[in-house]
């Protein structure tokens, strides 16, 4: 049995989704990172996401859109801070392309990705400013939210 | 003569101190990344630093408090994003320690370090969200209190 890794999660301040799921990390890696694949299960159907932007470097922009049904457009724009393949992945929305200040910041979000077996121990963090904004982003459906989309990335994962 | 490098700066959003100073890349690293060694010149005096501190490494929190003449206390807190040592130091306050979002953020500061001859091209950038905050930062005296600053910072090396 492994240790307990230190995520330094707040319980304040957080939220987190921690499922194991039957797929490795190398291809939950892949379906992070690219924007063509994020496309296919990064917002909860029949919600759409037309357009990506991935560009994977500390301080590169992760951009998408998420599309309603009735055809409303959402941006998300945020930086990426840090990129270990395969293990973990940070973004802020923060922070814009090359570190830029946004003005606002509603959340950081680390992606944590453990081999567990011939799956995934996935670990998904969100980090906020004060109790606040994180009774809100708990309203908002995070935890049901990002658990939807982690089985539409199981499915997607398992089709190619 | 060397490439001019590429900066990245937007003049619309941006504010730059560049100067070329007769000392090493190598000590301006030391005095900007040592606690005790900031104390001694990263305020215009008469204003002191009576806290500095230091985690340098991407996410580590990197605060200070400045304090006026007359006693008054001013905390700033901010988060290491990038470190090449001797070379390229970025930290914002849009982010406090562990990457978490501040809730506002004011700027990101880069310290880009290049050798020239036997000292330091000197390059501070100062990124901001908005033009209007760019202003009031200009206004504030961004150039003339980094410039002075960079002067103690000169001296305070050269007493070593």
């Amino acid at each position: 049995m492994s240790q307990e890794p230190d995520l330094r999660i707040n319980p304040e301040l957080d939220l987190v989704l921690d499922r194991v799921v039957d797929v490795p990390p190398r291809l939950v890696w892949r379906a992070w990172t690219e924007a063509e694949q994020l496309k296919k299960w990064f917002v909860p159907r029949p919600w759409t996401i037309p357009e990506a932007s991935v560009d994977l470097r500390p301080g590169g922009m992760f951009r998408t859109v998420m599309q309603n049904p009735e055809g409303e457009r959402f941006p998300n724009e945020g930086c990426y801070l840090e990129i270990v393949p395969e293990r973990r992945l940070v973004w802020t929305d923060a922070l814009t392309e090359g570190y830029r200040p946004a003005g606002a910041g509603f959340m950081t979000a680390t992606l944590h990705l453990f081999a567990e077996g011939a799956g995934t121990r996935y670990v998904a963090v969100a980090q906020h400013a004060d109790p606040e904004t994180r009774a809100k982003h708990e309203e908002m459906g995070f935890v049901e939210g990002w658990g939807t989309c982690l089985t539409q990335l199981v499915e997607l994962v398992k089709s190619w």
